[in-house]
């Protein structure tokens, strides 16, 4: 019975010591089409990486932030590509806004990812412990 | 003695469970009064309503975000009076935005509530496990 | 070992309980330029501040929002000395942003405090508990 608390204690400790630890994590929420929100988004992950190698980044587009993952349509195409092939961060679109536009995965910047609903992959990155930011200015 | 320890440690499960249970949960940050905003939101609701019956949504309105939730002045008026009429989603405005714009409950959409400090609702929620998106773009 | 089991989970408890606080907390994430935004932001820490005295508030300064705490570029200098003297907030500017913008310490205002990222600022906070809100219209 000790042993049985006991362990059931180790894992509470485990569980709030994992939900405090330092890691740098962050989701990033991208909804806006602005081309200095999309310059923005990759200056920062650059940055964070160059001084926080292992921090955990997510960029989830979706809504009027599709373009930044659009071929021919993101002023940042090159950067983005280059960011998920160095594993500097994740970028995922929404399914529902893909469909809305009329978009398919081969329209993509090679290397993103779909999700199925964006709103979800956020809130549920929040409640796995990641900080959140939404993109803006 | 044991009793009340595995009592103490079965509420903590409890807790910690409760925090990560996978319901979808958002508090949404409106303080726009841009249109598209207005569309993007209530179109949102609607899609994750479709998807997840279950979810909880909750719009807080304050700062610029007013017109949304006032008769004549939202762009969005008839959905969001429909959403909350289908228990969708709940709005909740600012007391202290509608008193700086010297507005009544009685020029609200039919449906609308009413707290004391939007951030204040806001953050409550977040602390409560809710996700949180800021409407924007 | 009953005592040692006992310790933990009141540090448990004490724990979640501490996460769970009626404070108010909230950092505010201000990467926006837009004298709204500048006007919203110090209207509402002096809103917050007047009904509750107690609530702990840090603005994170960064990207395009860097001219709020600025000599000279901000449209509430006077606000945020206030503020700050006044120990009503917290403003804290992102060092990489000052440093792309070539700025020192001596342009910002008085009592303005630097953090060496503020991404990472603000999301310490959001895993400490504080409420995050997004400036923005």
């Amino acid at each position: 019975m000790k042993q049985y608390l006991l362990s059931i204690c180790l894992l509470l400790m485990a569980a709030i010591a994992g939900a405090q630890e330092k890691n740098y994590k962050v989701v990033f929420d991208m909804s806006s089409k602005d081309t200095i929100n999309q310059q923005a988004i990759t200056r920062e992950i650059g940055l964070i990486k160059g001084a926080s190698p292992e921090a955990k980044l997510e960029v989830v587009v979706y809504g009027q932030g599709l373009d930044l993952v659009v071929q021919g349509r993101s002023s940042q195409q090159a950067s983005v590509q280059q960011l998920i092939a160095d594993n500097k961060a994740s970028f995922k679109v929404c399914a529902m806004t893909l469909k809305r536009n009329n978009l398919t995965k081969d329209q993509l910047v090679p290397g993103v990812e779909i999700v199925p609903d964006g709103i979800y992959e956020i809130i549920s990155k929040q409640r796995e412990g990641w900080g959140y930011i939404k993109v803006g200015h």
